[in-house]
């Protein structure tokens, strides 16, 4: 379902190793972190049902809904709601526990003051400082509101004991695991992901259709991807670019930031990742990518089937000098735009790839994001790193506790 | 008012030239786009009550505001109302104006179905499509719903004569002047960035004074940032992470990535700006700044006075381990978190360059986005490229202008 248009390289790479990226393929399933490979054929009717039945009372109860989480249990979740409208969800979704800034935090509690809202809380590990203050802030404001946590509380949290996991049994509060054998940054088809969105409304069990035929489909061209963006990196360019033209696609190009940036930015290496929606950003990052340091490549996104779309009505009231644009479509003229992009950019000495999702939708987003992980393990073995581990990160978790304990 | 810590460098860097910053400076007044540099002393009382007045009028006829822009028509905006809440504002903003996408389009005009709205068309130019296209689709929207545009549509164009402005007096519509010498990257404390703020019933006057009081303090602090960030460009630190602790700061990043990444990248070379907020992106970005590629330096902005703040509340449910945070304030702990993020990544090779605002709030706004700006000037003077122009721009919007007429 995911297309991979290698043309746009073609004068910046001779070839790629491909038997290499196939190798690494092969070692996703022996890895004890592989288990978000086979979340989509795990994904069972009661699976969906209690993930529905949740977003549904969440949606009937609500005005609007926090979602506390950092990192994979917030980014997979905000990537599929701002990308997918949903039908008939909770109208507003609001994300914490990924900060811990009072001002954030005051304004945000302000904000809820007038709203029935309900939370969900998201920590696999349950010891992420971010995510633990927040809930505590949430807990006091949820009793005096509602007294009763339960129907207004949803966590989601590891399979392993834990006081969040005893805690949900003592409130009575909807419980949700995320898989030992599941990182978080590859945690989006779990609930971490899929309950807020099936709160909004979406199609939960078609995100996960989506990524299930992308499984079966093969792994051919996520280890093109893999090779094509290993390749360039060991031909100096260091910087990779995605890029999209749908701006209601930009949070899922922060997902993909982390799941890429997260997996291989170790051991002094790593493609440097970063996003840019288009055409937006062409008015801000696109000078430097037409003439700025030639060590980037851009991997440009682009989707076939689109939901919505809108006419360039004629401008009736003065002439704007646009008038051989009068009736056509938004997202024919997107599509010119993206042709006349990539060209200026290969031609300005930026290597190009170029990624057709079959739609903007549940299934293409699901599919896309099955895609991306297993291009990025594969990747991440090819560059001769864990694509599953994240010591630094675990490593500024324990100076920040360090800290905290010692300023007490 | 802004002060530059340096301390973060020394390990990675002897020392700078100050005197060729100084120089740069200097340039700085001569050149016929540095009409940015005195915008602050240029503003007057009737500037400010003509912006107040229409932003009045937006607050109380609108649920919503429809802000069409790109660029600098729409980032310095969307900085100043997503970090400043205001008082009794209009609700809702939404931005368009800066992409080509139908969905987006689709979906923001079946939003407005229920909202009263006005629209605010802002471009320097006159003649870049993505706003020039919205701009239809919106008097057309105006009209059938208003039959007047006056008091619903509001205009901000270059000073030059042309199409846009001939029709604001047509239709006797509010305009507003962005000057010639002041370009789209450095508008913000124009009409293309105060009046969005005004109608969001943020003080426009404040953020000007801010801003006053920066060029009044002189341009020291900019001076040596501009250095410090060309000496570890010339070291061989080739990114530039912008990092603020402050999730509501985010579209401050992108505006100073912006200005950044516009004035530099060219000529091949030029650092590559990019942003993250923290302490939200340690969870995804955070190891790849830990321990990925040494060839990246950080710029941690914080915020001294905060208007907003939350304590900790003890959990009164269960033992979730934080127990020695009961009753501390979020904004302390933040603040331990930066000390601790920042002693982490120098200690992890990565040179840190601490930024110190006065305050989360008009007045720092204003004072940090007109020390931007001058430090971007001399950074770019002292790479040895031009501040204020944008070929690489003016190059897609020639190609996407051509390709639009020759697939008519």
């Amino acid at each position: 379902m995911i297309r991979l248009d290698l043309s746009g390289i073609s004068g910046f790479l001779e070839k790629l190793d491909l038997g290499a990226a196939e190798d690494a393929a092969r070692r996703i399933p022996a890895h004890e972190m592989s288990g978000w490979a086979v979340l989509p054929a795990a994904y069972s009717v009661a699976t969906g049902a209690k993930l529905r039945g949740a977003g549904s009372k969440i949606a009937e109860s609500s005005d609007a809904l926090v979602v506390l989480g950092a990192g994979g249990s917030s980014l997979g979740a905000r990537a599929l709601i701002e990308a997918i409208p949903g039908r008939g969800g909770v109208r507003e979704v609001y994300f914490a526990g990924d900060n811990l800034s009072g001002v954030h935090m005051a304004r945000l509690t302000e904000t809820l003051r007038d709203r029935d809202f309900s939370v969900i809380a998201a920590s696999k590990s349950g010891t992420t400082t971010e995510p633990a203050v927040a809930l505590r802030v949430f807990l006091k404001l949820l009793r005096e509101r509602y007294g009763d946590l339960r129907d207004r509380l949803y966590i989601v949290a590891g399979e392993h004991e834990s006081p969040m996991r005893s805690f949900a049994e003592t409130c009575g509060c909807a419980l949700f695991g995320i898989p030992e054998s599941v990182g978080g940054r590859y945690s989006v088809l779990t609930a971490a992901g899929l309950l807020t969105a099936a709160a909004r409304g979406i199609d939960i069990d078609e995100i996960v259709a989506g990524a299930r035929s992308e499984a079966e489909s093969g792994a051919g061209e996520a280890i093109r991807y893999a090779a094509a963006r290993q390749g360039l990196y060991a031909a100096g360019y260091r910087t990779e670019i995605f890029a999209s033209f749908e701006p209601d696609a930009k949070a899922l190009g922060e997902w993909w930031r982390q799941l890429f940036g997260e997996s291989e930015g170790k051991g002094g290496g790593g493609i440097f990742p970063a996003t840019v929606g288009f055409t937006g950003d062409l008015h801000s990052m696109g000078q430097y990518i037409q003439e700025g340091r030639r060590d980037i490549f851009e991997t440009i996104l682009e989707f076939g089937a689109r939901g919505g779309d809108a006419v360039i009505p004629a401008n009736a009231e003065f002439d704007d000098g646009f008038a051989f644009l009068d009736g056509r479509g938004f997202n024919d003229v997107n599509d010119v735009a993206a042709r006349a992009v990539r060209a200026a950019h290969i031609d300005g000495g930026v290597p190009v790839l170029g990624l057709e999702a079959g739609s903007f939708d549940e299934r293409g987003l699901g599919a896309l994001m099955y895609f991306f992980e297993t291009a990025c393990a594969v990747s991440a073995f090819l560059a001769g790193v864990d694509p599953f581990d994240q010591p630094g990160v675990e490593k500024y978790k324990g100076i920040m506790r360090g800290e905290l304990r010692g300023t007490d």
